[in-house]
């Protein structure tokens, strides 16, 4: 992978402190040309599936060669390993806690290395804050041009993140509300191949104790605060109000059950 | 126009999410010497007004060539029609729902062209995200040197937007509040013209109760605690407390009448 | 001091405005190369020590020649002066109201010029937004290589601003919680030099209440929900809560008297 110089990064630091700014001096220091792009500060602290969630949403709309920095991680000082997950279009940097596993497998074969080189870390790096003194010098020196393997010895594999599948019966899919957007958009884990076997007309939605009957294309096909199901921009069954906003409407939010039934 | 590279963003989608590093995403795959600056992307859902106000009230301050990027679309994937505004100075891309219409004409005369051309869309366009789909690669097309009538056809006009004007009378200007800002100032639509038939010294102002005589130069000029009236960044009257919070102490928000007498 | 082009941002404007953004494109009309990295924007309105406090804390992080920015400015339009502070590493650029004074004496020998030539700022210059005016402008220039004593009369020193310092004893430290993060951990003033003088072993810590044995050296390192101390990336001691937000479960905020105690 030839690195672009685009570096995103995506934490749980929030935006009040100045954390981010650090990690953002350190990787400057190092990669003065570097394209710094932030995903979201906003993770809720140590919401280690909801970051990987948010990640993996995002990577495939980087040109190839992007570095992409996650750092959602409530074992920092612990055994956890730093590491780098090279794929044929980006990189991934962060803790090996689940966080880079799905944005990994969607980006293609995944090869690990860990985070290892005291040459390639900041020195001394501290117990509390990995992000700063080992993850973005690793993102940083890998957008100049470092290759991956020289930061440490390779892994065999990445720790998986467990996600909730749907389960799809004959005549209707069992799923779940695995975010929920700024907007309220209930976003869910039922994707457009969970729905293929069902006639499109056929189709009804239940949510909380809400019935949707059919699919629309667009939230400006509902009527103003009615709710509505399609698919969202995430790709999958997604719930939303028109105009509204659908987890304070429909009273639903992550983990809430939907299921679809169709013929 | 020549593009400078710049592009701006102003959006209702939040830093929650990982939206606004998609649509960034978008657009360094299309041009990647682009430089990407955040106006805010808290804008209060669908507030197409608020949006309008804000980017109008930032476009001056932006060297000429700049592409200004604005999406709140509560209409997206209805007829509303995705256009870009080239004015002497700036290009703006976004809905024709009025949110661009306030800063096209702050900066001259605009020429409206619709974005059909499919060739200059992120395929397949959803249904629910033209951010990402049609504005993004807009105006990063833009930015990267395609003319704005490559993207379709030329409208006659912008939808416009409807804002609150100021009455003036012989003794009086009866104006209304149109922005409340991070630190509860009170920003209204009476500008400078309005005030000009009066004598400084003569005038005073009325907001939800409280009278306020004489417009001072700065916060400073008032007792802390005290509210206070000037002619503000906005470049129109604005109300605030010196080291406080004018919205809360006034109770006063946007659509709050504002009433200036003076002779 | 040699510019490389990076300009940081500390502000209270908040993020829902267009301030910083408009902040940002009157330093690109100047200086089209300048890199820029947002600190934060979140500082209390007009929290002048907190600003100072998060400044001092990040400019170690960059890359000599970096311009810092710093508004938080209670006293815009009001007789304190605005100034540029010149160190061997750095620039710092702000009004002379204490919020450089920390960063400025962590970066080394400061020299302290007044900004005053109207060449050099956007005029006219209102009365309600220096950080648009002059401050912005000067950080500007500075990153385009306009040297410091271009700007005005050099000025003896800083204002100081006083900060709270920890008391130390034969056999206690007695300091208090000066910054609360997002994560709720509690940064004290209290620094490892204070520390040197107890055996790491015999050492104990005291808020609100609770008592804390003996540090360790990671978050990792404390049963979940169990109240921890260690020294943080700050650089002081710092009480955490594994897993959880230490403020809130120790109730205690900044200004908390914390007391080590120690052989």
């Amino acid at each position: 992978m030839q690195p672009n110089g685009i570096i995103t990064l995506l934490t749980d630091f929030g935006s009040r402190d100045a954390y981010v700014g650090i990690v953002k001096g350190v990787m400057l220091g190092i990669c003065p040309a570097a394209r710094l792009v932030d995903l979201t500060h906003e993770v809720p602290a140590q919401a280690v599936r909801l970051g990987a969630l948010l990640l993996r949403s995002a990577v495939g709309y980087f040109p190839d060669g992007t570095i992409h920095l996650a750092v959602v991680d409530p074992g920092v000082g612990s055994a956890r390993d730093p590491i780098v997950v090279t794929t044929p279009r980006a990189c991934l940097v962060g803790p090996d806690n689940g966080v880079l596993a799905p944005a990994a497998a969607a980006l293609g074969t995944p090869i690990v290395h860990r985070l290892t080189n005291e040459t390639l870390r900041r020195l001394p790096v501290s117990h509390t804050f990995h992000g700063r003194d080992i993850f973005a010098p690793a993102a940083a020196h890998l957008a100049a041009g470092t290759p991956p393997d020289a930061f440490g010895p390779r892994l065999s594999a990445l720790q998986p993140l467990a996600l909730p599948e749907p389960r799809v019966e004959p005549t209707a899919v069992h799923g779940e509300v695995i975010y929920v957007d700024h907007f309220g958009n209930l976003v869910t884990n039922i994707g457009t191949d969970a729905l293929g076997a069902f006639r499109p007309q056929s189709l009804s939605v239940r949510i909380a104790g809400t019935m949707i009957s059919a699919l629309v294309s667009s939230y400006a096909a509902a009527a103003p605060g009615a709710p509505l199901a399609l698919i969202g921009s995430w790709g999958t069954l997604e719930l939303a109000v028109r105009d509204g906003n659908a987890a304070t409407a429909l009273r639903a939010g992550i983990a809430t059950p939907v299921t679809v039934t169709g013929e």
